[in-house]
């Protein structure tokens, strides 16, 4: 836990030098534009802490597994995002010394990320070790405009001296992977040109054979007048610059900006990289950098039109919000059905980067409220396209008939993950995958979704459940052996109520869409049936069957669900009653006694009531809570969500707020002392979550939005935006009461505590407290 | 599975030289004498498929851990048994040219293991790339009288040829451990000497400080007759040789003698190393090859003496028995109680050389009925040793009050494994620690050795299990959460019968042995409560409450033991049903498939029936036999010697024999395809107990050794000797009946079918069939 951070409603401050902070500060102050992102390193040399990271989505490296004790079906290679070549290097030598902030008195330092306008500001006055003080301001982003691109204005002014500078802007892709298995470097050159204004490097992943071309050009300026460069190319192994020589007065200040771009054979032939890289350098130098800078402020802009959510009377939580927000959108935006959303973003690379349900249970739900519905769409087409490669790994695991499991970990579709327990068994991941489907079309009524892709997704996963399960002649019911539900605080258990729940709402759903397709579009329905060999008599029998004959553990004492068998075996001493010294237990304890006690490390149970809430009567849900709440230790950033929904829902205010705080800052605060591996990117979608359906209560019923909202009691008001269905509103929730403004051009209607409140195109109305 | 070993009586053979078999043979042909051992490697160069080993037992290395996710509590260090310096080298240049049978034309290859006389003889015809063709003779063995010894016999014959041969005899130290983690190197080089007749190496070893001189003494005869020796000095880092040249005569030989000795500082003051080293090599050379070869064998037939199985009408079984009790005795000699018995002996570095549960459970019957009792005692006294890490390691794990917990794989007491599952689950060995206790009293009387050293053991043990079981509040009776049982195909399942029944046994024993040693001897029962802050009263109350009420998973309908909870949910396709092409199911199938399945690795159940056999009534024992066998793949070499022993005693003498088949020639016909790792020397006891317990059904019951044997219809007779309380008993199962001789001065009585029988000093009686 930290507390360095200044408050303010929409920048994230740090004033003053503090090295211990640097990595975390790193993190925190990252940028991205969803295709391509970095950790706030510093442009200049530094030889303190530091965790160089640049990353390029969908760029990813096979790394060779390496684990203890081979297991059969474990997974050859665990993709991973790449640490690419870094562009925002900018050496500065003054005579032969080295601006080093590890080396000089810090007399003054501000970092200070604007997250309105999607920059990232730095100012330091410092003395080097001779005595020379300089002052710097550096400028930065990865534009949201063009995504390929970036750009730095980086300010020196020498304070207390007139010599000469070496200046030496430069790409280095010489970079290692900071949990790379075999310490191994993953990219080879594949060629490089130095010019005078500038220079690229192209080069080629390892094994997966991504190029990437990085390219800058750079243009002077001293005291503000354009500097004609005189540079000397500088080029090693991986690395290119572009060196040259300013002679200085004191006092006046040279500016160099460096613009950047990243561009991969992803979307360009490998051999037109270089002359598409040069195009994209020349347009955006051409732009200049105050225009792009500009266009950054009005793209982001626009999204914080869809998405802002404003807190009146608390500045921290303002800021925690808005952080979230800015760095999901950093993240992710939804431009191309090829990227995910890695856990850590584009700050970091702990988790390979790589895709996790995550998506599916946590982050969906924000995008398909703040931005366009193609944005989650998009994100159910990344596993549509993976259907077959989902359909091999359930192969792998002895499954047929087109059986599928998605991965636990993926970059590409294939596994990435390498422990037993959760790669083989943690599979209510490919629950979560049918319910964004579910999800998305209650969001949007996107019914063509479902014919076009999303059954075809949902056949292959229910015929997964179908074979998963097993009758049990002793049972003389269905039961699902050897998972691990969402609390990876049991291993191997059987019958988790969670899963178990999962799997037959799957058959459930996917045979209602079945029937929904089949009525639609006859003709697609066909060509379906055709393309899976799907038995629809025969394979829906059996669906029926396992449904009408699927086994849940269940108390009938005190009337809960539970969340596997034998659960009930356990010591059940409460968290509450655990010493103090005892906690976190996934540090405290070993880990047979975790798995052993009746500790709950994320909601699993409660999951399962969150996911399918209108199942279940308020009594249900409170003795299901009241059960499962006192025994959840809450050791997943992911986990307290779903506790303030369920909270809010239960009428509990006070308790719903404090799940919230438990992630609102968990970044910015430094809460669990891991910051400095990257920001919990993830998370953040479950702490919009808290405020949106749990504050704000909002849920999706036949169609309409339908709010419930409360005000926290240290709050004034919180307001927020929501898309739905081509009509954007503003929901402002007071002491007032609730005031709901349509900013679109249509009528809507919505419920709020149960009643239906129809607003004008470009209207409001106030539903009194 | 391999068939190239020639069957014999005596001997292990191998005739024609085939290089894909070489590493299988270097295993085959192992040598070792307990204190140190090695692989059956050539002394001349090899540049073909070999795995270089040489062994001194004890001498080990922390390799620090390697996993893929760390889980809390996991060892930062696995010792493992360390490659040592090799010294059977004798490197031959003909001219220039190298002599190694990779790169010959090989005319003729024989080699052979004396099992009744304990060397290692090889034979070759070759012709170099060049065209000479040499005959070698190499004889070598390491020294069961001088147990720090070993001495080579190399003749060397140039047949078509007189040229100088270039003789390097050589020890080196510059190897390195095939399953090093890191590949690192583990020996540091202290010091060496060269000398005009040998030379010397003192190496030590990284972390653990182990420091190991290796020294050598030539000696050469030409022609039969002593060559004066002038030596070439030849060191290099981590290795010494001499080398010399002698001018050949076609027909001629050339005779190499190397007396090689190990010494440890786990025996000697390091700085005495050398000088004792020296010492030991005067004194072997002037002893003589041929002395030493002669000492040899008469210390094996001393051996055989005691425990020769001989087999009549079935030289391949004959040839597989002998093998395996060679094996034994040149893994463990009882004479040291901080060595233990590795799962590959000196035979290959696999699995790290350390000591698991297999000491306890299928190697100390072996040495109980075939070696003096001191042999066992040490293995138990090497685990009371240990007590001290055992209970250091139950703490990390949360435990407290001197509760012990044996490590699952060990050099020195700590924990060298690292699966959660069973490092920290499988703590059924616990049980089987306590077991060996009570089954090395039951068959030597020895209480005295519970009141000096087995009580402290049982009580740290049965305090363990009195903290590891938990109250269900649910079930009112105690249950065991999260174990592994002996049938790894299982994992973090809850209450597995075997281990709740063998901790409870834990305790009851627990209990018996404190009544039993307050009475015997209260002065030294008064000292270890002392000790150990023995509360009786209140720690026997728990164990007692525990052992009433404790929960154990019985299906009442098939009156079976349950495996564990929720076994019946399995389903239960019998072994048979399996295509052949799903098996091994461990190679086939995914890890979870196999958790998921109802099938059994090794004997669970069946290995606490066949423990405390003498609780169940014989219809019991068939049930659950009934139940579990058909259930069981048997893909632990472990597995079958148990099932062989419940076939016998329920009758079913087709059945015990085919299970006894399984394991007999498993190393001799690479059954399993990884005898090139090293032999499966814990196994071997396996076998030797199907033999004995299974076919010879012998038990001890009441002080008496009982026999209910059967001889197996492909067999003519079988007899074996037994060590029984001070007496040789040699037992022979023929068609005329069972015959008993006493080889021993006093009278004694067995029990054969359940009746007395009593057998004077040397004299035999004949119980007819």
């Amino acid at each position: 836990m930290k507390d360095y951070i200044e408050v303010d409603e929409w920048k994230i401050i740090e004033e003053g030098f503090n090295p211990h902070h640097n990595k975390v500060s790193e993190s925190i102050f990252s940028l991205g534009n969803g295709r391509m992102g970095q950790r706030a390193n510093f442009e200049e040399a530094y030889s303190g802490e530091t965790l160089q990271g640049n990353y390029i989505a969908g760029v990813y490296y096979p790394d060779k597994t390496r684990v203890g004790w081979w297991k059969n079906g474990y997974p050859e290679y665990f993709a991973k995002v790449l640490n690419a070549a870094n562009w925002v290097g900018i050496d500065i030598h003054i005579e032969n010394e080295q601006l080093d902030l590890a080396k000089c008195e810090v007399i003054t330092f501000r970092r200070e990320l604007n997250m309105q306008a999607g920059y990232l500001k730095r100012n330091f006055t410092a003395k080097t070790a001779s005595g020379k003080i300089v002052e710097v301001e550096a400028i930065r982003f990865c534009s949201m405009v063009d995504d390929e691109a970036g750009a730095i204005k980086y300010t020196i002014t020498p304070l207390n001296f007139s010599e000469s500078l070496t200046i030496t802007p430069f790409i280095d892709g010489d970079v290692v992977n900071k949990d790379s298995n075999y310490d191994e470097k993953f990219w080879d050159e594949i060629k490089k040109e130095s010019w005078n204004d500038g220079g690229f490097l192209q080069m080629r992943t390892k094994k997966t054979g991504f190029e990437v071309a990085t390219g800058m050009l750079i243009s002077v300026l001293q005291n503000n007048a354009p500097v004609k460069l005189n540079t000397q190319a500088v080029t090693k192994e991986k690395y290119i610059a572009a060196k040259f020589k300013l002679q200085t007065t004191e006092g006046q200040s040279i500016t160099i900006i460096k613009y950047a771009a990243n561009l991969s054979s992803q979307n360009y032939a490998a051999a037109d990289l270089l002359i598409k890289l040069k195009e994209t350098l020349v347009r955006i130098s051409k732009k200049g950098f105050e225009a792009m800078l500009q266009e950054q402020a009005a793209a982001w802009a626009e999204k914080w039109k869809m998405n802002d959510i404003i807190i009146e009377g608390d500045v921290s939580a303002q800021q925690a919000i808005r952080f979230n927000i800015f760095q999901l959108n950093q993240t992710y935006t939804g431009e191309d059905d090829r990227l995910n959303i890695g856990p850590k973003g584009f700050t970091g690379e702990k988790y390979g980067g790589s895709t996790y349900w995550d998506t599916e249970a946590y982050c969906v739900p924000f995008y398909l409220s703040t931005a366009d519905q193609k944005v989650t769409k998009n994100l159910l087409l990344y596993r549509y396209k993976q259907l077959g490669k989902a359909i091999e790994n359930a192969k792998l695991l002895g499954f047929n008939n087109g059986a599928a499991l998605y991965p636990m970990v993926t970059m590409d579709g294939t596994e990435c993950h390498n422990e037993w327990e959760i790669t083989f068994e943690e599979i209510h991941r490919n629950g979560a995958i049918a319910y964004a489907i579910f999800n998305y079309v209650r969001y949007t009524a996107d019914e063509a979704y479902l014919a076009d892709y999303g059954l075809e997704v949902l056949i292959a996963i229910a015929r997964f459940w179908s074979q998963r399960v097993n009758w049990s002649a002793d049972k003389q019911q269905y039961v699902m052996l050897g998972v691990t539900g969402p609390n990876e605080y049991e291993n191997n258990v059987n019958n988790n109520w969670y899963t178990s729940t999962l799997a037959t709402w799957c058959m459930k759903y996917t045979m209602e869409v079945v029937a929904m397709v089949k009525t639609a579009d006859s003709a697609k329905y066909a060509a379906l049936v055709a393309k899976i060999s799907f038995k629809e008599a025969e394979e829906t029998a059996r669906f029926k069957d396992i449904v009408a004959k699927m086994y849940y553990p269940y108390d009938g004492k005190q009337q809960v669900f539970l969340q596997q068998d034998g659960y009930l075996d356990k010591e059940q001493i409460l968290v509450k009653d655990l010493p103090a010294v005892d906690r976190p237990i996934n540090q405290k304890w070993s880990w047979d006694r975790i798995l052993r006690s009746c500790y709950i490390k994320q909601a699993d149970v409660l999951q399962g009531i969150y996911f399918f809430e209108d199942q279940y009567d308020l009594e249900t849900i409170r003795r299901n809570f009241d059960f499962y709440e006192p025994r959840t230790v809450h050791e997943s950033s992911l986990s307290p969500c779903v506790h303030a929904i369920l909270a809010a829902k239960l009428g509990d205010e006070a308790r719903a707020y404090e799940f919230y705080l438990r992630t609102a800052r968990l970044d910015l605060d430094d809460y669990n002392n891991d910051t400095e591996d990257g920001c919990h990117i993830t998370s953040m979608a479950g702490t919009w979550m808290s405020v949106i359906e749990g504050f704000g209560g909002m849920r999706v019923i036949d169609g309409k939005l339908s709010f419930q909202p409360f005000l926290p009691a240290k709050w004034q008001s919180f307001s927020f935006h929501i898309g739905f269905r081509g009509t954007i509103l503003n929901i402002k929730v007071s002491k007032n009461g609730v005031q709901i403004k349509n900013l679109s051009g249509t009528e809507t209607s919505v419920l709020v505590y149960d009643k239906e409140q129809t607003v004008k195109a470009n209207d409001e109305l106030l539903v009194e407290a």
